[in-house]
């Protein structure tokens, strides 16, 4: 089952059921995405049984899938991204047997083809590809073994950042506030047995095509996660109960070979050139600059649709 | 003006505007805070206006004044505090010429008189008192100077803290997530009129008197703070709007003569116990223990009401 969320003229949009082309959509018989998600064990069975898509859908018309969440959690779970960022920020964070998890702004999700307003262009404007979850409501203390019963949908995520505040709201150990601006959704949030076989160990095992301004810049796959989603949800629910539609994201996609690969952000690349030449050449996003993020499957197809976010003056 | 929000088994509640006493209530024209901080020009000379209160205020039936908000930050910007708690978490961060503040739960905010419920008795237990504001929204990129205008209501907050947790999460760099469990709010949020004199410069003049299991813990003042509500305002929307409803903490209010009026969060005493004799000496909070908060103003009045909340086992 594929859920997008239809533009209104409403904050929280009108949630519909997409046909499995794509190209068509049914509106749900629950209102919104946050409403289906805080009655999911009732709902999902209700969205799943529709069959009948009678509406044209138009991409430009969609929201997120949930425009705005209570709660947003990223992690950052790709090791080959964690070592090199450090690297680029100058840190030495200590690395707990842990998954790493900050708290980032949850009121706002940019559409999935949005002009993202930036606040100002010499702040090292960066994309950020990753994969995330949303759960159901999820008891304070749930186990990782038990996490995974409370992953109601997968979705795709532009982590936007600014690079040059990063690293200084890092090393003040509070985590980011003005480095981490609003994120971006792909159209299509998608149940688990949607993605069959590519689902695994709470995983997504999709490679996640990037492009920026139409140049190929990163195919890395998303399966290498060193805590799987069920470990997020867990950490994330230790000391608190997560509330229904809470959003927990991967950190950027990165695999160990990125030199082949390619990368899911810029500071990833930088980091490389960094690495290997001492000097990053690679110049981070100028307004009007776009990035396109796709998923793709191994047949091709694109369960999550497509991302293209651009970059415009605040 | 001092409103809050009466438990009718919503997640929202009912906003109510309470009467000078502090013993009755009218119901506002508006159903709930939020919805009123969404349209706060509008909403507020309504609330203003209302002079009869007809009914009787049972405290017991209080939610926070906004039971649940899109977003809160929270700030540490009494200096006192900050360099003390560095030597207690063993940290050594970067202080850069800007606010300290990161991004809390914000989903939920206890009930004045809430128990809390608490994961484990050994990851230290302990509450902070501060002080915080309720914003309208706010634009990207708002100046301090422009921010005051910004602020609609002030409220009085514990934000809850598992201190054995707080060391480790921020030498990762990415803030704290489990180590900070949702806060509570005391019974009524005020507009800044409300203060007075006593609000100056964007901050409260206020002592805030905080007792633990019923006896005196800390009367700090509230003014000394190195940054105001207008700098944290600007601070956090940098880079991104505020929308209507974000709350802002100032962290744990804390004075440099804190040997002579105490402190408002344990971590803190046991910061000086240190300091002075080279080991704490004060444990933290178990199962069953009580914190009372109530902000003074120098004639004995209590604009925020009195915060009085107990640890439960989870």
């Amino acid at each position: 089952m594929r859920l997008a969320t239809l533009n209104n003229g409403t904050r929280d949009g009108r949630l519909i059921v997409v046909s499995p082309d794509g190209a068509h959509y049914a509106p749900a018989p629950v209102e919104t995405m946050q409403a289906a998600l805080e009655d999911w064990d009732h709902a999902a069975p209700l969205l799943a049984a529709i069959t009948d898509f009678p509406e044209s859908l138009d991409l430009d018309q969609l929201l997120a899938p949930l425009p705005r969440a209570w709660q947003w959690l990223d992690g950052s779970v790709y090791p080959s991204h964690g070592a090199l960022m450090d690297k680029v920020l100058g840190v030495e964070p200590e690395k707990p047997d842990a998954p790493l998890m900050y708290q980032g702004v949850s009121d706002t999700f940019h559409a999935p083809r949005a002009e993202v307003p930036m606040a100002d262009e010499a702040l090292g404007i960066d994309f950020e590809g990753e994969f995330g979850i949303i759960t159901k409501a999820v008891p304070m203390g749930t186990s990782a073994a038990k996490a995974g019963d409370y992953i109601a949908l997968i979705v795709q995520i532009n982590d936007w950042s600014l690079r040059k505040l990063a690293g200084p709201e890092m090393k003040t150990g509070f985590g980011w506030i003005q480095a981490k601006p609003p994120c971006g959704m792909a159209p299509f949030a998608v149940t688990p047995d949607e993605l069959g076989e590519y689902w695994r160990n709470s995983r997504p095992a999709l490679h996640l095509n990037v492009q920026w301004n139409g140049a190929q810049f990163g195919h890395a796959h998303g399966e290498p996660m060193a805590y799987g989603f069920d470990d997020l949800v867990a950490h994330g629910a230790r000391t608190r109960h997560l509330v229904a539609g809470t959003v927990i994201g991967s950190g950027t996609v990165s695999n160990e070979n990125f030199r082949e690969v390619g990368s899911s952000c810029i500071a990833e690349r930088r980091g490389i050139e960094i690495v290997d030449t001492g000097a990053p050449r690679t110049e981070f996003m100028t307004y009007g600059d776009s990035v396109r993020m796709e998923a793709q499957l191994p047949d091709g197809r694109a369960p999550f649709g497509v991302l293209e976010q651009k970059v415009v003056r605040a």
